[in-house]
């Protein structure tokens, strides 16, 4: 497989998909669209709504029933990234190689923004569920439950994450950052990916496992990259975190064990895929890519 | 009837029900599930939890129905008013008599409790909804489809108001705001209790014009209070808006005017629900209640 451009499809189906969420009728609240247009459609890399629609495509071909899911949690995924970018939070001033929202706009609008992309991933949900016909309906109103309180989940997370800025930190609390602040929703794509899908307790079981592990992975390469990342690549200034003393992997355990972990925990993700055979392929390489990305 | 006294037991169903709500589990976020509490029960009239019972009381009697819409609806309250005070919106210190969120806690704190709390309301109707039997799903899917489509309306009024702060503004975007920033959660709250009460097309229109003028009566009392209520009732300054140059119907009208069309709209409020006759008498004496409470 050509997992790159396996991933560039991907990429393209979800931008597409997203523009068509993005508001542009003429109207009174428009710059508030705007600032809520420019983080959604701000060029991420879409790892979260491909997760959803890769993890759908081991069970079922027609995506387009997995997709509203995949929009929300793209739209959720955004809002935690304007609120944190904000002064009273990390105070970043770039992401993805431009200005953040509110240095873009101004800090109150990005407040809004991103309170409003948040609420929108509910009113995608809504829509969506409004659609769905009564067989349908039992395992959508659990997945919107699990959806709501993996973002609880995600918001308690980023909190700590602020609570122990600069300060030393334990192991269980730098866990608890990781699988709450981007574990969670991670492993909210897969799991309706699976749920969606129809899969079996046993399949959903191990796609979690799966979920927790890139999870993991997702975050300690952050932290590698945030450490020596190219910033040019990165698209926002390395050594932020070592700066304002920010509680990372690399800082609990140093570049070359936090590399270390980071490669076994990759083995473990992808081995947590075995039973699905040559179908995982895509979720495999992901893992890889996971690891291996310079941004 | 004994408006002052119904209104208080209507308050402490209220108070009881958010309660239940209330994180009370040691936890390694216990600060942001503090600072959540501290604004869910800081004391506010409750005034749209209890127009959502009062609306429901109007068709039926079992109002632990339409309780968890009503807890949800004071969740999104109190988010909208923590992002409010913020520094880069409002800027307040003072609320309800005591210190904003974010100067009690700080301000990550203030901004992720506020979406925790936006986020909390869809996790009691995502619970509420999978607990509900099919015949009931319709409408309640349709509640859950315009709790958040009112959510965003008052996220974009809230903006437009940030927007025009320090400046000139029309009459059709002063009454925008009005509309989306205050009117359209409080029209949620009449519609969700008529809905969920299964009041005919008709009433429920009916009840939607009583919520609009209530609505705009609210804030037109609000912009009066700001200007000359009395602080120590208040429990915040007055004088703020005008120091900050904000756009208020008394900045546009005058006090004088500001008055005479308040008394107008809450006359068209309560006679909006002249077919309910005396099952109306408590919504008829909120509407009062609104235009001459002295916070």
């Amino acid at each position: 497989m050509d997992f790159k451009a396996e991933l560039k499809k991907y990429q393209e189906i979800v931008e597409k998909e997203l523009d068509k969420y993005v508001r542009k009728d003429k109207c009174i609240e428009e710059t508030l669209n705007k600032s809520m247009e420019y983080s959604l459609m701000g060029g991420g890399k879409r790892l979260r709504p491909i997760l959803v629609i890769a993890t759908y495509q081991l069970f079922k071909n027609d995506i387009e029933k997995c997709m509203p899911y995949a929009v929300a949690i793209e739209m959720v995924h955004n809002f935690s990234l304007i609120h944190d970018d904000l002064p009273g939070i990390d105070n970043d001033d770039f992401r993805h190689g431009r200005q953040t929202n509110h240095k873009k706009f101004n800090e109150a609008t990005a407040i809004l923004a991103g309170d409003g992309l948040l609420n929108s991933a509910y009113i995608v949900i809504s829509e969506e569920l409004q659609k769905s016909v009564q067989e349908e309906l039992k395992e959508k109103l659990k997945i919107f439950n699990e959806f709501s309180l993996a973002v609880d989940r995600m918001i308690a997370g980023e909190y700590i994450d602020t609570e122990y800025e600069g300060k030393e930190i334990s192991t269980e609390y730098l866990d608890y950052i990781h699988i709450n602040k981007t574990g969670a929703l991670l492993k909210l794509c897969v799991r309706m990916g699976a749920i969606l899908g129809q899969s079996s307790e046993e399949e959903l079981q191990e796609l979690s496992n799966y979920a927790d592990k890139i999870g993991l992975a997702f975050q300690i390469k952050d932290d590698i990259l945030s450490e020596e990342g190219d910033e040019k690549i990165l698209g926002k200034p390395v050594g932020n975190d070592k700066k304002r003393k920010k509680c990372t992997y690399v800082s609990k355990y140093g570049l070359q064990e936090s590399k270390q972990r980071l490669e076994k925990i990759t083995q473990e993700a992808i081995k947590s895929l075995d039973k699905f055979g040559e179908k995982a392929e895509f979720l495999k390489e992901l893992a890889l890519y996971i690891q291996n990305r310079n941004k």
